[in-house]
């Protein structure tokens, strides 16, 4: 299914409402407020002091999908949101590193995993919560892991095991539906979708989301 | 290639310096401290008021690979950095929109044109400018196109016909390379590359970065 432009030609569909949690301009320690700077067409937070603009874009969540004879390793989450819950290794990327990088990194520190990354494997944008998650599909370079600080346990799952009642977010669920039917159909590819998450939602509540669009490579 | 964990298990390879540009809280206007938090590892621009540490993840650039007749569409750069440079057209993803949707919205404002998308084709990292370049294939809906207010002309360039010469960003050269082999070869995949570039190299030096490693779905 493909995607369409805006309706309107070089008309922005949505006005959007600036942060209000930008209270502070990081760069002078002004107040900001919030207005419509120009040449834009969106209201956001401007520093009353500089002048500087304090964009907002969505943060990138990196995670792996590791394989090890014939199943995935996930580990149940010690942390809030969803504490008990099983998800994938996985966490923000920081400035400096990859998003390989960052996805070995999260799965040293939540699955005390060393592993070695395989493909890419899928990128599924939330928009609604301003996060877009990028999978790759990885290999334990040894037999080893254990949970970590942020897990209760960590486990390896053959795909008909899989505990699709008690994951722990949307993404989740929906990356490992895609690998379960690539590994069904012989066949993995690259895919990327849209998570429309109903407005209100919990982030566990696993029958609030729509995907808005899947494409693959 | 694959790509493989830190060295030593549980142990971050590299301490960042934290960021002195964030001198002050977003959420309150008191200054920050660059420190590292109890139970973490890096050091980090924490509010000396409120107590909120604020990370730094990389920011998503996100553009389309515009085929139309065996060509695809390329903008010549009205502003800085690279001013008279050829480029894909693309820009930041905003908190709220997709992945796709920016690349769809960056093809309007740039280049005057309507397409849809059709596949994920790329996504380049550059950790050293905390910069993620994710790239799609797409279609022009109508054959117009027109330069908008940030670039000087847009055209159609069959690929052997490209200005490798006056190409505007590292991320652009490999895009476009990495598009012509798969072409050449009759076979389109997703890309994953991380581009390493040398302290220092100015955004329009070509000849100052690696590719670090290249996986594909």
């Amino acid at each position: 299914m493909g995607i369409s432009p805006p309706r309107h030609r070089l008309r922005i569909k949505l006005l959007q409402v600036g942060n209000p949690n930008i209270r502070f301009c990081q760069a002078c320690g002004s107040p900001t407020k919030q207005v419509i700077p120009d040449g834009e067409e969106k209201v956001r937070s401007v520093c009353t002091g500089c002048g500087r603009i304090h964009y907002e874009n969505p943060k990138m969540v990196v995670g792996c999908l590791v394989e090890h004879d014939n199943k995935v390793l996930l580990c149940r989450r010690k942390i809030e949101p969803s504490y008990g819950l099983w998800t994938l290794p996985a966490g923000y990327v920081e400035v400096g590193e990859s998003a390989a990088g960052g996805a070995i990194r999260e799965t040293l520190e939540e699955a005390r995993a060393e592993v070695e990354i395989l493909s890419p494997f899928a990128q599924l944008d939330i928009p609604r919560i301003g996060q877009s998650y990028i999978i790759f599909r990885a290999r334990l370079k040894t037999p080893d892991f254990s949970p970590g600080p942020e897990s209760l346990e960590c486990a390896l799952f053959a795909i008909d095991d899989i505990p699709f009642h008690s994951l722990a977010f949307s993404s989740v669920i929906v990356t490992l539906k895609m690998y379960i039917e690539d590994i069904k159909a012989g066949k993995l590819k690259f895919h990327y979708c849209t998570i429309n998450k109903r407005p209100g939602a919990s982030p566990s509540d696993l029958r609030t989301f729509d995907i808005d669009y899947h494409l693959h490579s």
